[in-house]
């Protein structure tokens, strides 16, 4: 319980945040992480996109010992780009500890929620 | 058929208890667990969270040649604390036997239902 | 495209029959089978329960170069038994060849359907 | 950020177009890749059914560093074949650099969407 597990590199392919909510719960996607080791996570996140460059170096701190349920909307990086709603892309999360991705959709676009999750594609040590 | 697969340690990291309920379903997650061994699997469970310490030591057992799928409101630890419902968090599962182990949920927060899985990311022997 | 992919054994901890449908789709559940390989490929399939002794050797043929989107409810063993509905259950596939096995489920046991999928648990060679 | 990541070969054994939609998102797969090598990745898709020869070489590219999310519906091979909907079917993605395959599937058949995704099974390099 008390060494790091997981890799250093993560992949996810299916990127898009629904731009349309209804109901109570707001559509979202999250980057869930679990950092159980004993280091501080900090992490390096990056956006592809189907017809334009990289946004790259989002960053984002997981303590040692928690989990952090990342919500895609919050990344915002130096140059205060964020990641456009309505859009395929896809994330690159690299970590400079082992940690584990998770990452899960919510779209209430239509009315009553739909879920979706999957792991990570993980590269790294 | 009749020797143990699987690993011996599991990480799911986007685990959440809707705290809300409609219609005839209710809302749950289950760590699904599949022993297919000679042997039973006594299961250490342990919780993360995203800013306070881990709750530790949540135990159960997977019989020999038995499934289980064990809802996460059903645990609770030798100090009788619980997960707390609506709430992020992250799962471990250590097993002293090889087991393999899905993790689904299903919300009925807003009317009728809505399913995700995944397997958990595996480590161990 | 004319060498086989996969592995040869393969597991699938969250079975469940959802005993109830509404609307035009019923729910059900697939173990979803490609052989991309030159041979047919000759399946056994067992399923774990929670309280009883497994009921075994479901068997299921997938010829050479061809996918099999099989429902759970399809399966018989020679004692005639079938997997029971609304009862949670796992599922283990044995193959003779090399296939890749992913799992779904749609359940539409209140209004609208829902959606889950993931990839078996693969091991073997 | 600049080597390229992935594998070779995927395959998604749970291929199916819903025929129908409702409301105003239209059911639809798509093959979500991501290239975040340096160099255009060319991609051959082959699509296997349950009781038919497989619809082979359907091509699609995807530039470096960026990601495409491909819906089934797009493709079409040299002798003017597509998939058809409301079929049973797998699919196999080779491509000649490495990159990450996940797999989504929007259906809303029955009003209000319903959404599943998993990453798919690599082989190769």
């Amino acid at each position: 319980m008390t060494t790091s597990h997981g890799k250093t590199h993560w992949f996810i392919p299916d990127g898009f945040i629904p731009p349309d909510s209804s109901g109570e719960m707001e559509s979202h996607e999250s980057i869930c992480v679990l950092n159980c080791g004993e280091t501080a996570s900090r992490l390096t996140i990056n956006a592809y996109f189907e017809d334009r460059e990289p946004i790259e170096q989002f960053t984002y701190k997981v303590d040692a010992k928690r989990t952090k349920h990342i919500r895609t909307t919050w990344l915002k990086n130096e140059q205060e780009e964020t990641i456009p709603k309505g859009v395929p892309y896809a994330l690159e999360v690299i970590s400079d500890v082992p940690v584990i991705i998770q990452y899960s959709r919510l779209d209430s676009t239509q009315k009553e929620l739909a879920l979706m999750t999957t792991l990570g594609y993980s590269a790294g040590s």
